[in-house]
């Protein structure tokens, strides 16, 4: 099977010469099993996506009761499942926020963002961080030649900024307060450089993921909201890996004091278990598009087995209290033992995060904060491996991004691994 | 219910205020019927993507069957059906076209063949034509701010061309011969003054769809093959609406003489049951990225749900012949209907396609070509719903494009259906 998986399947972001898959068969809960019942504590949640858990039976079963009514349906249609869906995540929203926009994934419902961003300011650059991934799409409609092209042909206007990252500080700065003031400071700069009246959005991840659970310093977003609205920019918040209780809140942004103009998900709102994702859009840019044609779409748009996954996935996590099982497991659990493995570790940097949202920042030298070199941390990922343990790394991070309903045992046994990885590498 | 769409869901394409969607509640076959029970024959395919109809019951029952043992899985990982999917998709696809990148709809599949084939060749530019629709994705990695942004950053070089299109041929033809010969010396000039070493790929639309549902004359395929060839440009065939059935052929580039470096599809390959789309990569091309990094992913690529609805329904499309009667109720029935409509009706301009991929184009005056008013086909589409038929139209066309199952029957009370309704409008 890893044969055939070889000769056909291309595999993202990689060099295909060089890999060789783990070839996945099952899952339930925190556990994954290989075609050989070879099990593993699923620390990676596949790609921090299986926020419920592997194969809850509520979501299974409501794929499996819609796929027997109705798998597939236009968008320019209604259907009841997706008017639920979309009624059930404006529910977990600010007020205020009360229509959905739905996609495939993380990367279009940031396209879409951007697009509503856009069209509704009139502006065309986008502000984002440089430590940031929002998606891989970036060319279809510019390909397109069509009048959808038209309006959507913004081929510029992308500005990066460097974001609040205390223990790499670009600003100098020595405190989480000094951090977040000067990033606010460089951020409006440039904007003033760039020309306020030309940009539209800032698109930034609420605790960026990807580029190391870079939970943001007390006052940042605060600001950020105040440097919109003071521009009229519009503030798009990307929860794709951040939101739907990968924080121990429904949103990210529920733990810090700012307010989004548009909210963008994907992976938690249904674990993906279904291919979506999203926009959640303020009344006042709705309102625009009420007698403005919204020049964008897509086939699968409030998809009816993503609808009811979604439906299923809202109404289990609430029943079962899944979301405060994360905010209580990171702060009981995974915060204190991390810190701990820190006191012990040299190799260890520092750790950051909340809920089941962990980075452990790895370093050849404390002093320096030389990253750990990439060969070390591959050594790191097979040590986990042959210990049963699923690991998520990510250039010298070994980020901890367990199941929301990652029990304490389940989650003492993942930082047992961790510990014993860490020794065998000393 | 429709209430709650109307205040929660956001749709495509759209001034939302206007919009008054019919809600579909179930469908099987050809039908899909809504909340109150009233049916329609679904000459739409919905976005023209349910090639195998609704509700057909081994896709309905793999996709549960999926579910129930497992949902989800990143793409890093193997998986057996997601193998499985792509030994089924390479086989029907020509001779050395053995891997398959996946992806979740027809935009990034776009998305990353245009990916491939700028890093395949060095070069930046994109050609595709006017009348074409690739997808609405197009800035979520210009934005990302980490590594996988730079060798993304093509924030220009897409050239548009004219292709062929005989009724209103921009090339002061009056054959076929003649279309095909101008349109390709007019890509040819095209790519001489763009520089041809600028020029990377050329994104096609076997047959283009959404534009007018343009069967290519005799020669034009072949002669862009020679072209493609000449000057070193991948040829990216992309096959989203016209492949998997709709065209009587498994992939319509089969049609003609032509064969490409990169296929993108989704719609037919599953019917949409599951968000999926994806490229089918050539030996060379593939080959390049054995030992360099490909730098474009996505969280649900090679999704096992999507996997097994593609297994299912490419294995139940062989056995049920169901591309042949697709090929067969195109020369048999819907093609000699349409044309004997257009001897009786006036506002018929011109009737094209094949398979169960036609397009009506309607006139006001048959001399001019003047399109028919948008007014006239709120008119049509009105009288065709009240007829019980749900139909599928862009601009000045009704485009007959029912699920490659539809029966004779069903296709004869379509066509009669069109009838009354045209009738009505004169
Ligand atoms: C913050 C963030 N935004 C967007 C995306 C893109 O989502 P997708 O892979 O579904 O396109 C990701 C994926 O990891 C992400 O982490
Ligand atoms: C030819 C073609 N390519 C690409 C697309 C985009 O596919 P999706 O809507 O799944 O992104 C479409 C959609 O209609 C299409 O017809």
């Amino acid at each position: 099977m890893v044969e055939a998986d070889r000769t056909h399947v291309f595999h993202s972001w990689s060099a295909q010469a060089s890999l060789s898959p783990i070839a996945i068969a099952g899952g339930l809960g925190c556990t994954v099993w290989d075609a050989d019942g070879r099990e593993y504590l699923d620390l990676s949640s596949q790609l921090v996506n299986v926020n419920i858990g592997h194969q809850h039976p509520r979501v299974v079963a409501a794929i499996q009761e819609q796929a027997s009514v109705l798998a597939t349906v236009a968008p320019a249609h209604a259907n009841a499942t997706r008017a639920e869906a979309a009624r059930l995540i404006t529910e977990l929203a600010p007020e205020g926020l009360n229509k959905v926009f739905f996609t495939n994934g993380g990367a279009d419902a940031n396209e879409n963002a951007i697009r509503m961003a856009r069209q509704f300011t009139g502006r065309d650059k986008v502000i984002s961080h440089y430590r940031s991934y929002h998606g891989n799409t970036g060319s279809a409609i510019a390909a397109t030649g069509d009048w959808r092209r038209v309006p959507n042909e913004y081929a510029r206007g992308h500005v990066h900024v460097f974001g609040p990252y205390l223990y790499r500080s670009e600003f100098w700065a020595e405190t989480p307060e000094q951090e977040a003031e000067r990033a606010l400071h460089h951020l409006e700069r440039v904007i003033q450089a760039e020309g306020p009246s030309s940009i539209a959005a800032m698109l930034f991840e609420t605790v960026p993921g990807t580029a190391g659970i870079l939970t943001p310093p007390p006052g940042y977003l605060r600001g950020v909201r105040e440097i919109a609205d003071r521009y009229g920019i519009v503030l798009i918040l990307d929860e794709v890996m951040a939101g739907f209780g990968r924080t121990g809140e429904w949103f990210a942004f529920d733990g810090y004091d700012v307010r989004p103009d548009l909210v963008t998900f994907a992976k938690g709102v249904n674990s993906g278990y279904v291919p979506v994702g999203g926009v959640i859009i303020s009344d006042a840019i709705a309102r625009h598009f009420d007698d403005t044609v919204f020049p964008g779409g897509l086939t699968y748009s409030g998809h009816p087995l993503a609808a009811a996954s979604i439906v299923a996935t809202i109404e289990a996590m609430r029943d079962e209290g899944i979301v405060g099982n994360a905010a209580r497991i990171g702060a009981d659990v995974l915060g204190p033992r991390l810190r701990e493995l820190a006191s012990r570790h040299e190799l260890i940097g520092e750790v950051r995060g909340k809920g089941v949202f962990w980075a452990v920042e790895l370093v050849a030298d404390r002093v320096t904060k030389a990253p750990l070199a990439a060969a070390e941390m591959a050594r790191l990922k097979n040590e986990l491996l042959a210990l049963g343990v699923l690991p998520f790394t990510a250039e010298n991070r070994l980020h901890v991004v367990p199941p929301a309903v990652i029990t304490d045992a389940e989650a003492e046994r993942g930082i047992a691994a961790i510990d014993a990885a860490l020794s065998a590498m000393s």
